[in-house]
C-alpha cells in the first residue's frame, strides 16, 4: 500500500499496535511503520514485556527486507521511550538508524518524561511531530495512560441486563439474558484487560472460571476476588491453576496458608468498616502494573465500586427483553435528590448480535 | 432536481408524505410526485381529512404550473384509493389524467381492497408497479396499517429512564432525567400520534397537560385517561379545553355528568377484575380511528399494558446516569423462569442530545 500522508501512516501504525492487544501488558500496545517515498519499508509492534518494542521491530523488519531506513519517516503510536527499562531506549535506536523524520501519535503519558524521547530525537537533527490520530492512540492504551497519570488502572465494569435493567431473577437465574455474540464480545474485553475482578458473592452463586474462553489469547488475565472475610471455597473454579489474588479485610492464617500453598496471593486492604478498601485496592493494582481492570461482579460489589468512585467506564450489554421485578445491576441506596445521581457520558453505542452494547464513562473524576 | 430512477422518485414522494405527519389522521400520510423525462412536473401530499389526497394535489400542481401530465409517471407512497370515502377515488382521477405509468410503494393495507386501485388503473391501459421503498412507506403509516389490518392502533409506549432503568425517585421526583433534546424529540412523537394515553396515577402525581408543546403542530392529539374508578379531579390540567376521553370501569352518574358538561367523554370498558379492559380499549380506539397511540404513563399502567399485550413498541430515552434504588419503568411481577420474559427487537438506536433513544418492538403478536 502507498502511504500518502501522516494520517494514513499513523492509521497503519495503529492497526499494528492492535496486534499487541492481548500480549504487551504491562507495556503499552504500540505500532510503528517506516515509510520512504510513500512505500512502507518496515512494520512492527510491541512484543510481550521484556522483548522488543515496536520501533525496534520495524527497524529489524526494514533491515530483513533489505531496505535502507536513512532519511525515512517513522510513524509510531506512542512517543519512543527514552529510558532503560526492560529494554534499551528506542529513541537511541531511531537516532542511530538515521531516520529523517519521526511522527508520534501521543507523547509519553508520564508527566515526568513526556516529550523527552522526541526531544532527544530532535536534538540529533531529526524532524519530529506529534498529535496525529491522538484520540485513537489514547484509547488504545487507556489503561497504561491511567496507570502512568493516576497511579491506578482504567476500570471497566461489565454487566448485562434486560431493557428494564435487570440482570437475574431473584432465584439467581441469569444465563442467556444476552445472546452468543454479546458473550463472545465480552470475552474480547476480558482478554484485553490485565486483570478480571469479581466478588465473593458471584464466586458463591455462579462459581465462574473468570478466564477468557471465547477469544484466542496467549495470555490469561490475572483473576482477583474481593473476599473481605476470606470465605472462598478452596474448590472454587476461580482458583483453578493458581495465581489468583484474594483481597481480604480479615486475617485467617490457616486459610491464607492454604491459598498460598495452592499458588494464590492474599492481599490485606481493610477499611474502617471491616470491608475491603476499594480505592486503596485500585492504587495497589496500579502499583502491580494492572493497566485495564475488567470488573464482572454482582450488584453489591458493582454498587460499592460505583459508590466509591472506582469505576471509569460501564460496558453494558442490553438485551431486547423485559424481565420485571428481579435483580438490578447496582446496589445503590435511594437518593434524596435527583441531582445527587452519578452522571456519565455515552462513549459508544453499537448493536452486537441481537443486543445493544453501550460504553459509557463517568464524568466525575474517579478515585 | 432530476429523477433518474424509481427509487429517487419514491424517495421524493416519501419526503412529501412526511409533510402530513401531524395533519392527515385518520387518513394515511401520502406523497405523490409526477415525473416526465426526469423532470418533476407535479408534487402533492395528503391534506387534512375531507380535503384532497396526495394524487389530486400533485395533478393540480402540474396543471397550475402549466404541465401536461399525459404519458408521465406518478410515484405515490400508497396505492391510490378506489372507493368513495370523504373524497372521490384517486384511481379514477389518475386514469382520467392520462398518465403513462403509476408506481406505488405499498398496496392498500386493507385486505378487502388491496390491489384494486392499481388493478383499475392497469385495466385502463396504464403501466403499474409497486414495492418501491415499501419498508419506509410502511413505517410512515404504521398506525394506519395497524388499524386497517388488526382493527387497533399501533401502540408506542414512551418512557425515560436512567442507565439502571429508573424513571423517578421513590419521592416521585422525576424532572430532568433526560435532557432538553430528548424532551423535544418526545414531543415530536406525541405530535404524530392520534392520541396520547396516560393513567390516573400519573394525572394525580404529575398533573400533566398531555399536549404537544415543544413542536409546532396545527392539531393536538386526543387525550385519554385510564381512570378505572373515575377519580379524576375536575381541575386536572388534562381536562383543560375539553375533548378528553376518560376510560372507566365503574359508573358514577354525577361525575360523568360533570365531565360531559365540560366537553369530555366517558367510555366504560370494565373487565372481570373491575379494572379497565385494556385490550378492549385498544379495539375501541381502532373503531374510533386512532392510528398511532402514544402512551406516557407510570409504572403500573405501563406494566399492565405490557402484560396484557397491548404495546407494539417501546420508545425509550436512556439518560447517561445511575440513580440507584428508585421507581422502575414497568410494574411486572417476578418471573418464575427467564424464558417467560417479554422479548423485543431493537428497531433503531440513536443518540439524542446527551441521551440515547431506543425504539424496540415486541416480537410476540400483540393483542
Amino acid at each position: 500500500m502507498q502511504i500518502l500522508d501522516d494520517t494514513q501512516g499513523m492509521s497503519l501504525a495503529l492497526e499494528l499496535a492492535a496486534k499487541g492487544m492481548y500480549t504487551t501488558s504491562p507495556n503499552p500496545r504500540v505500532g510503528c511503520v517506516i515509510v520512504r517515498g510513500g512505500e512502507v519499508i518496515g512494520m512492527g509492534h510491541t512484543q510481550p514485556a521484556g522483548q522488543a518494542h515496536a520501533e525496534i521491530m520495524a527497524l529489524r523488519d526494514a533491515e530483513a527486507r533489505g531496505h535502507d531506513v536513512r532519511g525515512a519517516t517513522a510513524y509510531v503510536t506512542l512517543e519512543p521511550c527514552n529510558h532503560h527499562g526492560r529494554t534499551p531506549p528506542c529513541s537511541d535506536a531511531l537516532v542511530r538508524a538515521g531516520l529523517g523524520r519521526v511522527v508520534a501519535a501521543v507523547t509519553d503519558p508520564n508527566p515526568l518524561v513526556a516529550g523527552q524521547g522526541l526531544a532527544k530525537i530532535q536534538a540529533a537533527g531529526i524532524a519530529v511531530s506529534s498529535g496525529v490520530l491522538a484520540d485513537a492512540a489514547w484509547e488504545m492504551n487507556i489503561g497504561f495512560f491511567s496507570r502512568m497519570q493516576r497511579g491506578r488502572p482504567w476500570v471497566r465494569l461489565k454487566t448485562a441486563a434486560s431493557l428494564d435493567g435487570m440482570t437475574a431473577l431473584h432465584s439467581g437465574e441469569s444465563q442467556w439474558i444476552t445472546g452468543p455474540e454479546a458473550r463472545a464480545d465480552g470475552h474480547a474485553w476480558r482478554a484485553r484487560a490485565c486483570a478480571i475482578l469479581t466478588g465473593i458473592g458471584t464466586v458463591k452463586s455462579d462459581d465462574p472460571q473468570l478466564n477468557v474462553r471465547a477469544v484466542d489469547t496467549p495470555r490469561q488475565p490475572r483473576r482477583i476476588v474481593v473476599d473481605s472475610r476470606l470465605e472462598i471455597d478452596m474448590g472454587a473454579r476461580v482458583l483453578e491453576g493458581g495465581g489468583t489474588w484474594i483481597v481480604a479485610a480479615v486475617r485467617d492464617p490457616a486459610k491464607e496458608a492454604a491459598l498460598q500453598a495452592a499458588g494464590h496471593e492474599v492481599i490485606h486492604l481493610p477499611n474502617a468498616s471491616g470491608k475491603v478498601d476499594l480505592p486503596a485496592l485500585m492504587r495497589e493494582l496500579g502499583r502491580r502494573e494492572i493497566n485495564e481492570l475488567h470488573v464482572e461482579a454482582g450488584l453489591k460489589l458493582n454498587g460499592s465500586m460505583v459508590r466509591e468512585g472506582c469505576v471509569d467506564e460501564l460496558l453494558l450489554y442490553i438485551a431486547p427483553c423485559l424481565i420485571g421485578d428481579a435483580q438490578g445491576m447496582f446496589a445503590l441506596a435511594p437518593l434524596d435528590r435527583l441531582d445527587a445521581k452519578k452522571t456519565l457520558k455515552f462513549h459508544e453505542v453499537k448493536q452486537v448480535g441481537e443486543d445493544l452494547r453501550i460504553l459509557a464513562r463517568f464524568t466525575q473524576q474517579q478515585e
